[in-house]
Parts: structure tokens; sequence; C-alpha cells
């Protein structure tokens, strides 16, 4: 489907004490009844754009992209719950290739289909998010199906609106609204928010998740953040301050003593999942990264363990066209299916009304002198304590 | 979606004794190749407007809204089955909030998550249509799923007409067909029909179920008609003739000796439902009613015993987030899933080319001598027959 | 949904020796962000144009018609996975009357639904090709639905192109590319391509099925052919050359003895299937052809069994609005459930980066020198082979 609308909402409007002058681009408001299809701002040192894809599977997917030619640029789609679908920048780029090469609109997704699998239909993002309602591998309980990873990248987002600071350092920030709301079951609304200044290379995530509700309701959340060549390679290393590690299954057990570093491209490998307790500073901040084998290019992910305590991480070292990828995961849950993350007492609640936040800060590190403040910053949360190797899988699916 | 279709099929032209002279606007005809977008007409007291939304999960859903200054404005959308989203005039608003708040497009609704419960995620209208190949609870038979409530509700309309007669009462008739045709399995259509005089404080469904099939096929309907504020309140009334009245389920047999009156919205609630058997004059006619508390306002739902022979009373008055409404429900069914109305011989059947007719009044009362009338009815109907309390559910879902 | 897009590429461009110059008109490409809505070209003797259908449940499907005024007019939707709708000429029609009429947008089909069923939803073309992930009856393993005749029908092309050779006798392509391609389940690609030279009376098709992963993938296809009056009709005539002939059921059996010969619609008929072993020429070339009661039109399939080794017979000789049709279904499999196909070594393998073709050249017969050729081809390649009749279905469902 293609929008014509022309009609662009700019304004200088007072927002709040983080933005108090801003150009406000609102691209979809379904309350308002505002839809801005195909669409383009520039700046001085950035363009950003919308567009609306079709034929395929992507007929009417939306994709934001921000570019900064000094910076990242950054693509995401309001069409596939605010996802991430990849950022690139220094000649290097974040995300990986899925056999899955359209930006699918959910219209032609069926969650439940293979077995509660079907997200793996319109998998290919660099970020993720897998909730709200619930996460984790698929299973059924009285009848219903507990799809993978949950409904939030499923869902079209209800409002989206591009602001542009204009102090400096001129902040983009892309806000999108995804409603998980259905009577009787929930009412968990997440307003997405990614910021960027231009140049940078490094980008925020802030995301508010609130229980609309008069019920409390639990809620799970995984930042599925995926990332392959030219960071992943044969030798690539996986570093993060943890005090513990198991392997996520038997087949996990076997990849125990080298879990921090990576294979190339390997036939039959499948995927090896091990669960991490991630160490923070006293504010709870924290940090992970992926570094190549000679550490000159990388990725790292801050975030907060009093928000995402938990950290998975996904080694999918197949074949290039089966999909080269590892996933750093922070989140509430690790992976397995609701029923397990519940009796574990890793599935949160909010109360009626009441928000979280999830912050987190996604770095493209593209020279020895980042990445050596990444691995100092890991050294001195981890400290000396060391790594438990837990040797047997904490669950069984 | 957006449609720039701009041609409008206005004629004079014969279609009926009922309305032999009329303008006709074709919106929607699958046969013809006819789509009408975003379009509007004006008349002496009325307009009529339709309009595509966008964004969410109401992307490309159309609504159509009949506004009345003196009368009412109605919205109903061809995209969710002509299902009616809301009612409002002197004041008085018909219909509820649903955490739903979107006009969700059946192509993000999945009818069989949440095991036969995906319905509750695009619920949020005045009133639904829930038939016609089946109704009620969900429940699984040979391991097909039969979704809660059909799926009449969520089929888009493939021919929608706006009439207008050129003669007094100049009424406005909105029509939609909505075809259940799958090989092998079904071919029931229902040309549904919304009729409004402008100016008038209720209106008129007319719909035509045929089963266009050499076989013979079961249906079923519950005219799911929903209300709350500013009628529903602590201390309203439901009146309606009725012989018998007996609790749903185990749940709602606390609540039988108090059925005819609602709290207000009362967290933990849940819902309660009630079976009745209505009462009706000679010809089948019948009246069921929501009054608010000191009977100023209300409204009333008048329809035929010999097409709509039994009345489910849905009773929501949960917290106002959560969905504070109740339902009236004339159908051929109670909401009990389909087994278990076919063992209890309340499915219906149509033979080859049969159709069958379904009439029903929808009127707002906004005075008391409104209400007096409507009272008065009901008690002519009830004349001196007790209505008899059945402690027992009659059937365990 | 309609498109606007009016940019069309035509070009000179050298493309294989089959087609050395000719125009190519790219109608869908979703790599490359190309996509045209309502879109026409002419002609000497040709017509082709695709239109974006509206309304009901084939929102947003597109239909490519070609035109012959003295040949045939062939219908496809590569919004249905190129699915052949129906073809036309000499004053006869090859295809079908379903009770399903839209041309359903598969946004709107949930092929779990009835049990795996729900592709009969959209069930109403001349050809369906069904598979490639899977293909036949519907079964549940390992709590996985594989629903009735897979997905490939279901799915909107990614690629669309119509090209025209500018050389005698100046036929015309339509391409079209169907991925099923899930992260970690498949990545099976077919580019579809229908041949037709204006003036005409027969079409081809020259499908080339890739596995684009790196791993080995089952996979079944059968081409669903599908044909009824004129030429079906009472005493109508199956013929093709086949070593074998078992009824697919125990209900077919009763009609094996007149497997050759049709009903006229017939009430409470339901379906018989047979399951045939098809003979062929030295090179694997065979014919099969359904004829009316006195040989004078006909409609005929050439195939080769190296590609497609049985054939499935198809007898849905119910009433005219049931769908009174018969398939004749060159396929690598018998239209058994996949585990079946398995046990009984029908299911093909691709090894990574494998392909297949299948080719298939279906014609019209409009008189009776046609036919006798037809004729004389089956019984040339039958010579004096008996067919045997086995009684008993060689599985159960």
């Amino acid at each position: 489907m293609k929008k014509y609308y022309s009609v662009i909402f700019g304004a200088m409007i007072g927002l709040s004490a983080m933005s108090i002058h801003a150009k406000t681009y609102i691209l979809t408001d379904t309350e308002n009844g505002v839809e801005v299809g195909n669409w383009k701002t520039t700046g001085q040192n950035y363009t950003i754009e919308q567009k609306v894809l079709h034929g395929g599977k992507q007929e009417g997917s939306k994709v934001i992209t921000i570019t900064s030619p000094t910076g990242l640029t950054i693509a995401l789609s309001p069409t596939r719950g605010m996802g991430l679908l990849h950022a690139e920048g220094k000649g290097v780029r974040l995300g990986w290739n899925s056999p899955v090469k359209e930006v699918v609109n959910p219209a032609y997704i069926n969650l439940e289909s293979r077995n509660g699998l079907g997200w793996l239909e319109g998998f290919n993002e660099m970020i993720v998010r897998c909730g709200y309602e619930w996460t984790g591998h698929p299973t059924t309980i009285d009848g219903q199906i507990y799809s993978l990873h949950g409904k939030a990248q499923n869902t079209p987002a209800s409002y989206v609106a591009v602001e542009v600071d204009d102090k400096p350092p001129f902040a983009i920030h892309v806000k999108g609204l995804i409603k998980e709301s259905t009577f009787k079951k929930a009412d968990l609304q997440t307003m997405t928010q990614l910021t960027y200044v231009p140049g940078d290379s490094s980008f925020k995530l802030h995301d508010v998740l609130t229980n609309h509700a008069d019920y409390a309701h639990d809620y799970q959340i995984i930042y599925h953040s995926n990332f392959s060549q030219p960071i992943l390679e044969e030798g690539a290393k996986f570093i993060a301050p943890v005090s513990e590690v198991s392997p996520f299954n038997d087949y996990a057990k076997k990849g125990l003593k080298d879990w921090q570093s990576y294979l190339g491209p390997t036939k039959d490998f499948d995927e090896m999942v091990f669960n991490l307790k991630p160490l923070a500073d006293q504010n709870g901040n924290t940090i992970a990264a992926l570094l190549n084998k000679d550490s000159s290019k990388g990725v790292a992910i801050e975030f907060n363990t009093q928000q995402l305590p938990v950290l998975t991480l996904w080694k999918n070292t197949d074949t290039l066209k089966q999909g080269y990828v590892t996933g750093i995961e922070p989140g509430t849950s690790y992976a397995y299916p609701v029923n397990i993350e519940r009796e574990q007492k890793r599935v949160k609640q909010l109360a009626p009304g009441q928000s979280v936040n999830f912050d987190l800060t996604y770095s493209l590190l593209s020279d020895r002198s980042q990445i050596e403040k990444v691995e100092k910053k890991v050294s001195q949360i981890q400290g000396n304590q060391l790594i438990k190797q837990v040797e047997t899988p904490i669950a069984k699916e």
C-alpha cells in the first residue's frame, strides 16, 4: 500500500526538559488520523526518510532510515514493531544476513504456524524486541500457543514520530508506540525511542513499557541484538563482566569451555546458547561486546541490570546462507518457554498503571582505542571475580 | 491503504417496493471492480462519510459514519463485517470503551490464536454479528478450532452500498455483503442492512442470511450488542419479558438473584452471563432494554423470537479500563461452544438456497416518557407470568 | 491497496539465447524497490494488463491478464503465488467455478485454520502450484500443522516481470518469483514462468525451483490443474497413458472401474481421487487430457515424468454450486500427507544450490483433429501395455 499523504507536521513545540525545543514530524497517529507514507527531511548532517515498501510479503511495510554521512546509517521498521533492521558506519555493518530478505508485513505472518515458530518467517533484524506479553521459546499451555518471542515485533506501530532537537547536539529521536492491547488479556503499551546524534557512532534505545490495565500483568523482554560479519569471524570474541555461564541445553554443553570465542561459518553448527549472569557497577550499569579477531572492530551494548538482569548469548555460527550470526541479548528472561521462566521466577510483573524503562546504548567500535575502553570497562566491573562455569543447564525444555 | 477512486455511482434506480426511488452509492463491489475510498455525501439533515483508516493494526480499515445533527451519529466498519462501532445522540453514547482502541483490520487478526480467543484482539464494537458458520465460546473438535464467535465480524464486506430514499422520510440504508464462502465447507452469505431515518433516535438492522450452497448448512447467530456509560452504572437495570433465567456457569450462580441490576465498575468482577428465555407477543415481537439508575436514559432492542429465540445477558461490570460493559444478545444460540449448542438443539439449519431474516431495532431512550413506553411493553408481554429462576447452568463447558 | 507507480521499465536487453531481444516490464521487484499497480501494454495481437483488485478479501490482490483476440485470454495472480485463475478461447473456458469468487489476498487466509484446511478459503484457480516445502493433505507432526497443499500458492510474488520477445513468434513471458524463505527452515525459491504466443491455443509453464540454502531440503510439488464445463460433463473422458490406477482411499474404490469417465453434476458425490502411474516416451514426455462427451472439446497437459513422475486424478463431480470440477495433477507426490509420501519415498530432495525444472504445456482443444492428435499420442505411448487396476489404496491417511 502506497501512501500519498504529503502533509508533514513540523512545529516548534515544548515537550519536556529533555527536548524543550524540537521539530516534530508525526508520521503515524491512529488516534488522530495521521498517516504519512513516503517522506523525507534533511538537516545539516543527516537525512531522515520513510519509505513504504511493496511486493512480496513486504507489501505496505514502512522503513525509516536515518543517514548521517559522517556517522551511522540506521534503518528501522514501524510496521515490524519499530525493530531495527541494521546500522552501518565507518565501513562496518551491524546486523546480519537472514535468508529472509524482505521486511515482512505482519499481515503475512502467522506466529502460531510451525508449532509456534512462525516468527522465523520474518526474522532478519539487528535488534528485535522479544516481548512483552511473553517471550522465549514456544510452548503450549492449556491449548494456547505461546509463540516464539511474543508479538511486539509483529505489531505495527500505532504512533510514530520523528523529533529533531534544535539545540546541540541536535539529537534525532524516533518514537514508536507498540500496543499489545487485547480485551480481557493485556494492555501493555511500549513507547519505544531511538535516539541518535548525527555524526556519532552509537545510538540509544529508551523504551517505556506501561501497563495500562487495571490489573497487574506479567511481562518479559529480551533485546535480541544480532551481529555478523565483518565483526563476527573465526576468532571473534565475546566479552562481558559475568559471574556465571551455563549452557542453555545439552547441545551447548560441548561449547561451554570456548563460550567466549567464535568459530567461522560452520556447517551443521546450528546454534549454541549460553545463559549468563551479568555483573554491573554499583548503579547496575554494565556492558557486553563482540570484537573481531584482531580487536580492530566491534560492537558494544551498554545496559542496566536493574532493568535487564540476565543476558543470553546466542551463537549461531552456521553457514553464511543459513545465517551466520550471534545474538547478545540482555533481558528480563532467558529464552526458555514462559512456563519455565515463571517457575524460575524470572517473569516480572507490572502493577496497574506502572511503567518500567529499558535503556540500552549500542556503539559501533571501529578502532583499537574504543575497543580498549570497552575492554577496560569490562575488566573493571569483573574485578577479581571468577566466572563460574555451570556444566548443567538450569532448565530442560 | 488509501483509495483514490473518485467515481461515485449515484442513480435513480428502481429497487423494490420499499425504496422505489433512491440514490445509490456503491462503495465496494468486488464483482464489478468498484472500490471507493474516502468519500462523503451531504443531504438536508445528514452527512454520510467513508474514511479509510491508517496506522497500527487499523491500516486499511474503512469506517462509514452517518451524522444527523438532530438525531444520531452512527459509525460502522465494512472491513470488520459491517459491525457497528458506536452510536451517539441526545448526549448519550451507545457503545463502550475496550482496551482495543483501533478498528483492527482482520489481516492483523489470527482468530485461532489464544486457543481460539483471537477475536478479543479486535473486539470493541457496539454491535457484533457473532456467526454465522458458528458462534459461541471456542472449542476444538476433531482438531479444528471453532474460534470465539465465528468469522463474520472479521470478514471484510464484498459489497457495500449506501442508498438514500428520495421520498419522506428519506431513510438512509447501508448495505454490506459478508461472504462466508469456502470450497467444500460453506457458502453462507449475509446481506446486512442498517436503516436510519435522519433525525430519529433509533435505527434498524435487517440482515438476510442465505445459504448459497447446494447442501443444507447449519448456522448460528448472536447479535452481541454492547453498552456502557452513561447508561450502565451502579443501579442500572435490565428489563425484558422472560420466562426463565439461568446462570451460564457456576460463577454466575452467585449473581442470579440480582440478575436484573448492575454494579458500578467492580474490580475482579470479570463477567457474569445469564441465559434468558424471552417472551414475545403473538407475532414473536419482543423487547429488551438497559436503563440507567434513575430511568432517565436507556437503550432498547426490539427483536423477534421467531428469528432470534434466545437471549443472553452478558454482565461485564469490571473496571473502566478493563471494559465496563453489558451485552444484550438476542440470538439463535447461547454462548456455549457449538457442540453443546448442537446437543441442545439450538443450532439452526438452512436448506439449499434458503434465506432467513433477522430484524432488530435499536432505540436510544433519552427521556422518561420513552422509557415508560418501553417499560409498559415489557410488562404487557410479561403479563402475569413469573420469571423462573433456574439455579443450575443448563450446560457445562 | 492501489498503486500509482507509473514508471514502466521497458528496455531492449540481452537476456539469454532464448530471448536475445525482448521488451521487459518489471512489475514487482522487492530487492530494487519496484512496484507497479494498474498497468497495461498493447501489441499487435495482444494486450497485457495488470489490475489491483479491491474490496472483500481480495483487497490488494493483483491480477495479470493476457488477451489475444485470435487466441486465449489468460489470467494469473502474482498475489496468489502466480497461480493461473482461468484461460479462455475458441468459446471454451478452462478453469472452474468455486464458491470462492474473490481472488483472496493471502493476508486474509490462515492456512492452519480448519485443522489445516484454510487453503480452501481461497481455492478457485485453474492451476495451483501445491508445494514446494510440502504438499498434500494436512497432517500434524510434532505439533506442527502441515497445512493442505503447502504455502506457495498463498505467497505473494517477490519479483514479477513481463517480457515480450521482439522476434517472431513474439512470445510473451510472465515471470514470478515465489520465495519460501524462513530462517532455519527453508530457502526454496521458485522462478515461475508462463509463456504464451499470441494467437496460440496453448501456453507453457517453465518453473525453476532452487534450493538457496546450504543444506539439502526436501520438496514436493503437485500441479493442481482444474477444469469444468464446458469440457467436463456427463460422459466426459480422461485419457492418459498409464501403467496403473489405484483408488486414493476406500471411498474411491467404488469408482475404480469407471475411473476414466465422468458423471454430470451429482449431489453427494463429493470427490473421488485416483493415483496414476503415467507412462512416457523415451524422453519422459507424456500427456493427459480431458475430453468432453462427443470429443469436440478438451484440454491436454503435456509434462515430463522425469520431472513429475506421478499423476493424480481428482474427480469432484459434485453439484455446480458445490464445485463441479476435475483436477489433472502431475506431481512428484500423490495427495497423501507428507509423512506418508516420505514413507513411500516420493518426497524429493534438492542439494544446496541445486535447481530442478518443471515444464508443462496446457493446450485448449477445440476441434476433432486436435483431439485425434492427442488420442494418438496417448495410444502410442500406451502401446500394448495394459492398465493395471489396483483395488486397494496404497496408503491410508
